[in-house]
């Protein structure tokens, strides 16, 4: 027991001693937690837990957590007590490299000046990353058909440019929900932003406001929300990403946080009541189990994803909770994760402010359809909505897409078909790993560059002048043949044998 | 001559002598065969039973073959005698794996702890299967295009989930032919089971028993009739699939048996009047001839394979049979092998129970659609059918499919379109080899798992909430380009010559 | 001079002299040729004529010609005598290898007994056949793209196969023509047979005897006439393929001489006007031009290929020449090379008996479509014009396919889309190479076998139960993405360069 | 100072000094400039010019400028002075290799006669070629879908030639604008001819004149206006490009240059307000920034290419300046890179006399479309103007296409859907690479060869007998699949993991 907290004291030692499966503690940030009943909860796996296991664990944990994240997801009880400090003579403390030293590391492989578009930062990243992070930033759910296809649908539409327009000037800025934006873009929320970058969410929220750009902050960010809104600049815009949890009032809780702190609207989450099945990531998340151990009995599969994150995430929300959310707030509600006209429009009966059109990066439902493809759908279905049926009051609700955006000619054909902004996320990250802040600057950069240039060859001065006509979307619902591939299927196949040829 | 029997005694030494394609003996199970005029005939080919010929074979005709079925099929003249086991003294019994040994084999190249999706058990039986038994498992007929075709096919039909539909309770069970299921699919029937794993259909029932999965028993087992249904646990659902023989009393005592032994339903295959032409499996069959026999005549070719199987399979099979099955049999009939919407109404027309649309894996007619191909077609002639025709007294028919299912969203594809169940054979095949029964759990385990998250990703609580609109299939008939590549084709074919450049 | 003849003796040394491009003498079955003026006009190009300039040359000569081709197409006096024998002692006579020799070398490589489909042929001849000879055979004209486009059609047309059809037995005897053939296909005349088999068309048309099927003899076969109709067996029905000459009388004589012989219909080419630009059989004719030589002036390009043939085929030729054909022969006619609706149309006008849609196996205009993918047009527009024009006398003209063909399913799909039959090239010249009569016996069988199969699995026991309704052609003329690429297009494309990433 | 001229003399000394990124002097044709602020807007790039910093650069200057670029584009305080040639003894001139040394060169590694279609040039090119050269000409814009595009689109087209028609003339002379052609096809404008050969636009334009093809001169030639037209032959048509400057006193004097020299009509490029991001050219023109400048100070992209060329070309020129050029000149005006058949109306109804449907060869808007594939609207939208609309006096204008033509069956497709004439560049500039003249000339003949033999195989005598329907279109529009792949995202992604398999 401590004098002061009540808490009790824990030896190094003791704690060295509780390292396995059976009794697994853990050493963060001074406190010593037990978490062996939580290890096949965990929806990082158990593997990364272990490795950790009867030591000091705080610079592994800051990779992926907020600090205050085991005090706002576990029961109390899983702290055992807080370290004793003279019983730890001796114990280096772990060391972590440096932004600096990151970014000089960064350099040696690939000097920034030398990026020039998107793709730059996601191969310097899959090279770089560290493996399980990697796998966890660009894996897609099932055969990572729907990844894929988030980039490919792009290029099943082409331009149509006019000619002898007056494009002398260029003004991309729009605004976002009624905020400025820079440009048509924003970055969207991307979870655990530490396990690419020392900086996390801090240096993408920075290089947003410095490139006058509206960052979503995440919900499963491993930067807590005091030091994401803290590093906001003047004027600068930040959305709020919403899980929503079970327990309605840790939902309230997070939401009224969101909104003190300085938040504008809120996305709710809507297309994730499950985790999605993304095999890059298992694979490096699943712990060996000795084969001795499954001897003359079933194996049981691990239940852990779709389950843990249930433990989070409230897969009962439902349309009537609108109410309630509108009931604990004032902020504009943006449903984040629909795919198909008919959710739309239900959207825009309900009153929201917003919606993106997403299939969650091809992480969640494998095949669901891209953003891009059922624009159209749904541009045309509000329409017919806004033209017949009685509204609420407010605006017309606005369309945002994400998935698979890496060029201008992507944002402008997404604009042209009636979306008001969209999101990118993995892009960022991939330039916050490495470069930090300044990665990030120079990935938006590329865009608006890249962006100015799109829109003289369009014939589009403004945002406004790209319009429907601009682009042939004909082959828009095609999906046939590659260039999305079953890479597993394909590589399980075996091609028919040919007969052997002797050699004469 | 034996006292008891009549039969004669063959001494080993005998036996031994008839190791010639001229006068081939095999010791079986005790009794001494001669199987020279079966040669030609064998669906399996010569070479196998060559190899063994003048020997004791009985560890070899286990792996594929039921103990009765000589009597069940050749004439009985082809047993000339039982062994004299005298004899045999200082003559080693051979030996198999047991199915544990064979486990420790499986999880030294691949742990089922490791096996993520049912690509992997395909991955370690294409790696370690013997050669002829990966071949006839994995073959299909031709240039194996309708073979892969059952795997794209579902990528060209994209999911469109709905939103804010209270998920927190997924049910899948559901009913076949009335019968209940754990989830709605079902082993369909697939031969030679003990090609891949000593237990064979056993563990493949006892399987799908624990999991509380139909099993269809399949007419060319390797284990007998007995064997499977006795292993069958209490409450568990078998069907039987059923090649009809030319031979009708042989069928007739066919079909009383799978009744007496409690299988509830006959798939009657309708689509293998005669056997698809397999090229991966004829790669392995052929005997070499030797060079010199063949000069100076015009080579024939074994016609062996349509023929040998058309003395077991009846392609006089016709319509007008089904009254002669109704009247041996009260079972509910299903036929399995409907490949277009008017032989489905037909089909209706006949009041039989069910229909399985499906290719045969592939196996049988070359570029034959897939079952997923047709259902929309068949879905929409039925709905014609029972809503303007007179129809026969009973429940409408069910629709099933079987082909390349390899994931839940396939399932879920195929369910939205339609069909009441989904067979699904290899996968579970690959999973019984090598890790056996715990394979083909944790193979269905899998399935499970997948479509509880996807079902929850779709907004589908339960079976009947999975409806049309979830599916956009508008390419499903555009077989344009690969991913069905012509393997054969492209090999044999050479680019063009490039001209060739001098090195200065 | 000679006594009898008044022709020239010239000595062997004289001979030997006239070795270059300036004055090139060749000694062929004993007379003397001076071919140095045609040179630039030898189809198949200067290089294999200068190889054999001042020697004995009747080997090489007798692999491509039928012994009366120079007189039948050179001036009289590119002879300058005949070899004075005498002066040839101790000239070794040329030696070519026996049909058992070259079938003994094929084993080796590739036993005939382990040929299972078309393609096995075809890959044997690939590895095996002297270059000029593959690069000739195997050829297309520019990017090939039609040339792949004639076997890739066949996937995009889909089976619909019934079932519960008796089809215990199969009927594929047909009739072409009025003139009874064993299966539903035909040997197509193919040019230059002995180029792969010293036998050349005289094996080609004994393997078509021996099993039943029509062989259409070619203008540019490489045995004579006499040899090709002397081959044929009783009851034999033989075709002929007609390339019409600039000079009618040629024709006219030709067309005699095949009427005489016993052939039953005239195949007349209406596909090559030109010859098209087959880049393969370019690249190995052309003769290396020393740089020199080329130093201070416009290199012109040889105009050979064109202008070559040109000197043999009638550029001229139009639909008033039929009322000619007419005039000098009572055989049916036939037009080859019909390529779209409007023109088979006209051939129903002008009273022929038959057509064969073709691009000639992709050899001559690029990107003409295939015969399969203009049948359903074909069959329409004479669905039209039979049921309301007022007709010529005589019955309705057949059509046939060719291209691409080499499986049973590829012949079934024709057949259901309204062909009469199907006609089937380079498989039979590829088996001919190497196997000889034996080869090509065994790949008719093969096609035999299949049809067979093919028709017990689609339900058809004869060939008018394959009808219309069996065959899916939605995408049949879907020409998007591969599996045709350009091959030369790719290669000449550089991929984007990625950034260079150090090695840490 | 000079006595003449006022102008400073300048020593080699003195000049050697000024070799860095912060003082950056060049010698070129004598005189000394100093190109240090001009560095960044350097279309080409500064590492090109630094290379040159402080030393004679007349060599790499001539290699893609003409003589007075820097007068006619710089401010005049650029130059220094003149060099004091007393202060250059012992100072090296530079060497160029001549047109001989470079055929020489070119022959030995692939001679001129063995070239046999547009693609051998191009890889000659690609092997050969100064990497920054290839890079330059080779590159297309973002992800080079659109510069793939133009050559895949072609095989989305498919031919239907008409049989027995006479071809025994076939005449494709023809005019544009009026102006004989001796074929349907004419040499467009490309930039910087010089970077590939010494000769640059002169023996392209001689090559033109041999071959009775017309000209179109580029305003960013390497060669002098002068030097273009003086090359020309007796009866030669040449035709200018214009690039629009800012500076309209700078255009006017630049056409009435042209217009004096004998050009016959102004392409204007419509389609270049900016430059596009052209990745394989931006790799090779970065200069490598030390990495410690840009510690602590985030990096601004280089906004260099769009804003070099911005200083040249007007991005404000627009429908209502036409009426300027008209009063500028009597030369026709046709307007080059129109993109859909609202513009091409537009044109019409401005009474332009021609217009090119283009995409500038893939180096402008990423994924606009080929102009192949607009023609058919573009040419029913003018059908429909021309009928309905009250035009203006003269006749109708004409359309031309370009981009992506390797074969005569491109040039066919083009014309059949309405094309007047089509425009080459690349080919040419691969042909001039290496072989000059002589190589150029080889090109035109392979297409007219290719004609020639194509007009025959179609049926079509002459250019007004190839019509609408020779063609089949029906899968023009088709964005579906490769062959178009997006190389960047293809090879940024990283296939799904397999389990990894022990070996035993």
């Amino acid at each position: 027991m401590t004098k002061d907290t009540g808490e009790r004291f824990v030896s190094y030692q003791e704690l060295q001693r509780h390292n396995t499966k059976d009794s697994c503690w853990l050493l963060i940030h001074g406190k010593v937690y037990d978490l062996t009943s939580f290890l096949s909860e965990h929806p990082g796996g158990q593997r990364i837990i272990l490795n950790q296991a009867g030591g000091e664990a705080t610079a592994a944990f800051d990779q992926v957590h907020s600090e205050d994240v085991i005090e706002r997801t576990l029961p109390p009880d899983v702290c055992v007590g807080v370290i004793d400090k003279k019983t730890m003579k001796g114990v280096a403390a772990p060391t972590v490299a440096t932004p600096d030293e990151l970014f000089e590391q960064a350099e040696k492989i690939l000097p920034l000046s030398q990026i020039i578009n998107l793709y730059d930062f996601e191969l310097l990243a899959r090279k770089s990353l560290a493996r399980p992070a990697w796998n966890y930033y660009s894996s897609g759910s099932d055969d990572e058909l729907g990844l894929r296809e988030n980039l490919d649908v792009y290029s099943r539409v082409w331009l149509i440019p006019r000619i002898l327009v007056d494009v002398s000037q260029i003004e991309f800025r729009t605004t976002i929900l009624g905020f400025p934006s820079a440009a048509p873009f924003y970055m969207t929320a991307t979870a655990l932003g530490r396990l690419g970058h020392p900086e996390g969410e801090i240096s993408l929220t920075r290089a947003a406001g410095a490139e006058g750009i509206i960052h979503m902050l995440p919900t499963l960010s491993s930067c807590s929300l005091d030091e994401m809104t803290g590093a906001r600049v003047e004027g600068q815009t930040q959305f709020f990403q919403l899980y929503v949890n079970r327990d309605r009032d840790v939902t309230r809780r997070i939401i009224k946080q969101a909104e003190q702190r300085g938040c504008k609207a809120l996305f709710i989450t809507v297309d994730a009541p499950a985790l999605g099945h993304r095999e890059k990531d298992m694979r490096t998340k699943f712990v060996d189990e000795p084969p001795t151990e499954m001897k003359g009995k079933a194996v049981k599969r691990d239940q852990g994803a779709a389950r843990a994150i249930g433990s989070f995430i409230d897969p009962g929300l439902s349309w009537k909770d609108l109410a309630w959310f509108r009931s604990v707030t004032s902020l504009p509600l943006v449903l984040k994760g629909v795919q198909c006209a008919a959710d739309a429009v239900l959207a825009a009966r309900h009153g929201v402010a917003g919606i993106v059109l997403s299939n969650h990066g091809g992480r969640q439902l494998e095949t669901a359809r891209s953003g891009l493809e059922i624009l159209p759908d749904v541009v045309a279905a509000l329409d017919a909505y806004y033209a017949t049926e009685k509204q609420p009051s407010g605006p017309r609700l606005e369309v945002f897409v994400d998935g698979g955006v890496r060029r201008a000619t992507d944002i402008v054909k997404a604009l042209a078909l009636g979306a008001k902004a969209i999101g990118i996320g993995r892009p960022f990250l991939y330039a916050n790993h490495g470069y930090g802040q300044r990665g990030v600057e120079k990935a938006i950069q590329i865009l608006k560059d890249e962006l100015q240039s799109v829109m003289m060859l369009l014939g589009a001065p403004d945002i406004k002048a790209i319009v429907r006509d601009m682009v042939d979307a004909s082959s828009l619902k095609m999906h046939v043949g590659p260039p999305v591939i079953n890479s597993l299927a394909q590589r399980a196949y075996e091609p028919l044998p040919l007969p052997e040829l002797s050699k004469l």
